[in-house]
């Protein structure tokens, strides 16, 4: 399969690289990084990415930013950095993306264990998490020719632990290494609509 | 309680008017009706609303659009309507009413069954529904003064069927009368960061 990967220089995108890199071709996508650049919180950009890249067999995404922020100081724009960024970003992928893969393909959101494991500071995550699951679940059902869709939704890493561990405590953190299967089984399996959890 | 209902002209405002106002005093909040206008859409138009109120012991939301359409045709812009109205209207509801609520004082907001039993052309309500329920499972851990929310997640109503049926076969519909019971649990009940669901 060729697999555009949008973050692939990312904590979870190197291993999802490593992991999917050995069975397939992958077209690493970052803002900055990568082979083809395109800045997901910007259509006009992800279909410029696209038109570059050419048809594909699956979009995985391990991208998009949220604020973190205690509740008391969260304003309204800092809610809409993150539905602009990791969710809007991720759902604009597949909206524009559509138009680029092939029958059959598939695509693979990153949502988070913070949708149902909430923290301190992490309210617009939770939110943003909790839409891209629920997205996730009804385009699953509308996708035309076989296309299929599925979300990662990952605790927090091993290999995050020295920045957010002050954040997570409590939290069991899974090496990067096993959430890449879970995009594995998204785009090489045959489920659809699925959120596939990694605790 | 003093009890500022949004949407209390609603097919589940009327419902939730009728169970609390037998016990409580009801603000009844609407964009065009009611007895103060609030326009959700508009943070200035909620600050002026809540100006007006004073000080209340409870937020109850029963308001809030998306676009149903076929994913096919769905666009950016179609999914921003739903995230601006039903998602950051009921959020700003809280960012700006927790200046005017009462200590030990509760929100609660409205999602819907669409979140996880999604139909055809309901991918935007089901995205802001997941992010809505996931939301206050977050918001309400780091909430101060005792203060409490939580979420009504009903069932298409029954009172809603004429309109509503031809995209909802199959489900089960809920009478107002007992999706209303879940806003008074909810309001004069002491859980907080919960899902209350009506099926
Ligand atoms: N790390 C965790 O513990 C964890 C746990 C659960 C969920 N997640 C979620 O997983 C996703 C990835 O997390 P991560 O920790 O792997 O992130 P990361 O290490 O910061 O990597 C982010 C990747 O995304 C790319 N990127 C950033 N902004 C972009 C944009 N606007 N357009 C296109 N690409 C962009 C970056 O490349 P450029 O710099 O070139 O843009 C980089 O490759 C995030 O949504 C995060 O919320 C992470
Ligand atoms: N009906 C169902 O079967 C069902 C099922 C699950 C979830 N829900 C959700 O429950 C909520 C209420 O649904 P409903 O069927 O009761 O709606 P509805 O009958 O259309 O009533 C909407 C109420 O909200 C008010 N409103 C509308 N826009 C507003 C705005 N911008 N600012 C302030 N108030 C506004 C309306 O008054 P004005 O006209 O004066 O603004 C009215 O009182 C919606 O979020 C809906 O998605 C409904």
């Amino acid at each position: 399969m060729r697999i555009v990967l949008v973050g692939a220089t990312g904590t979870i995108g190197r291993a999802v690289a490593k992991e999917l890199g050995e069975r397939h071709e992958i077209v690493a996508v970052g803002s900055r990084s990568g082979d083809v650049h395109m800045d997901i919180t910007e259509a006009a950009s992800i279909r410029a990415g696209f038109e570059r890249i050419g048809r594909v067999d699956a979009v995985v995404s391990a991208a998009g930013k949220v604020k973190f922020a205690p509740l008391e100081t969260m304003t309204e724009a800092d809610y809409w950095l993150g539905l602009k960024d990791k969710l809007m970003g991720q759902v604009n992928l597949v909206l524009i993306g559509r138009d680029f893969v092939n029958d059959g393909g598939s695509f693979t959101l990153t949502s988070g264990v913070l949708s149902h494991d909430p923290i301190r500071f992490g309210s617009s995550a939770s939110m943003v998490n909790g839409a891209i699951d629920a997205f996730v679940r009804a385009a699953a059902i509308e996708l035309p020719r076989g296309l299929r869709i599925n979300a990662v939704s990952p605790g927090v890493l091993l290999e995050s632990m020295p920045s957010y561990g002050p954040y997570f405590r409590g939290h069991e953190p899974v090496p990067a290494a096993r959430v890449a299967l879970a995009y594995a089984k998204s785009v090489e399996g045959l489920r659809t609509g699925q959120v596939f959890s990694v605790l």
